[in-house]
């Protein structure tokens, strides 16, 4: 009776860790999130596998709906193993499933992953931090609960970079909100599909990068060190 | 003649991805940083391993010693990595070291790692972001060059979580910076040695952290999250 609560990665299945992979192999129950790409549980031989993210136009299951899920099948198998995209602590809500769990008397191990908001950059040649140029990041969520009535998220962030996870749908009011703290010519970087097939690198500044087409699932780079990732793939 | 520059992650030697682990199986040479676990360098059968990171009490190299070096083996090998902890690109120079090869038209691939930044709080169970209590957060380095006349950290991050890496060593001096725009009885939880064996957990309060006994490498989580992560430890 254990809930590995396990980070999948930004999307490469090899980006996933060897602990992720073993406990993926031990695992008789995986419940999972859209994946970028569902190779991943191919690990998992024999494991019964539960999708519980989002399908397009389709009924998805309600956060509560999730935790009971978890809490039924870690209840009914040895080794159950809830995997998320990235970190499972960055925007995963993975703190609330855990403490679901606990809530319950079920024993939770976390296997953390390599986040979206650092490994895609990364793999393109991109610093979130670089001498001289960045000595500090902040990773925040662009996608914020539209009926909340106090938003939680304000963008006058002090970091040397910004990272926006979930950004696309709002994008807009974003870049504005962001414009209210940076200068308008900052430069920005936006990576659609991360570290897939289907990567699509988008540049532009705060003031222009919203009018660009861009799909999600994508996130935004915003600051100098964009200006790194030019230099660095030899972009004038 | 290709260079990886790859993310080793935070300590444990299962928290490195597949793909590090395919690039390690390749490599000729392996010129790599002090690492917490010297394990994973086991993926690397008979390649030549070059050491550049510090010793205490030695001379170590500079970076420029090292760029040499990485050009050097570049030159004269097909497969080199080089091998850094967490990921390259977070306060690991990755990004000089790669310009240094670019201009030497020699070609390099990046493969990102578990940031400690991440990987070391999920791994306890403290969750850099939870829902209703932090929507964002900023990784910043603790150790700035004490000879730099104009600092380029300034300390006053408006995100909701501050990490603080190879923050121990400066940690007077840092938390009372922040204090400047924090209350100081914010929760900070300090974690030794993450994810190896020998890691030890050390809660306070930014008044209180810096007066505690505290052993590098270290890193410090600043904010509410520490709160949820009492909660999932079951810590009064």
């Amino acid at each position: 009776m254990v809930v590995y609560l396990v980070g999948a990665g930004p999307g490469d299945p090899e980006l996933i860790t060897l602990k992720a992979v073993k406990a993926l192999e031990k695992a008789d129950v995986v419940i999972y999130d859209r994946l970028a790409n569902e190779e991943i549980l191919k690990h998992a031989k024999g494991a019964k596998l539960i999708y519980v993210g989002k399908k397009a136009g389709e009924h998805y299951k309600s956060q509560d709906e999730i935790n009971h899920i978890l809490v039924e099948e870690a209840k009914n198998n040895s080794v159950v193993v809830r995997l998320k995209g990235g970190d499972p602590f960055v925007f995963g809500r993975g703190g609330e499933e855990v403490l679901t769990l606990l809530d319950e008397g079920l024993e939770v191990e976390m296997i953390p992953g390599v986040t979206s908001a650092i490994g895609v950059p990364t793999t393109i040649g991109l610093p979130v931090t670089h001498r001289g140029v960045a000595t500090s990041f902040t990773v925040v969520t662009g996608h914020e609960d539209p009926t909340k009535k106090e938003k939680q998220v304000k963008w006058d962030y002090t970091a040397d970079t910004v990272v926006v996870l979930m950004g696309i749908g709002q994008i807009k009011e974003n870049t504005e909100e962001l414009m209210k703290y940076r200068d308008p010519k900052t430069p920005v970087c936006v990576i659609e599909n991360g570290t897939s097939p289907e990567e699509k690198i988008i540049l532009g500044t705060l003031e222009n990068i919203a009018q660009k087409e861009i799909n999600p699932p994508a996130l935004l780079v915003i600051g100098n060190v964009v200006d790194v990732f030019k230099q660095i793939n030899q972009i004038k």
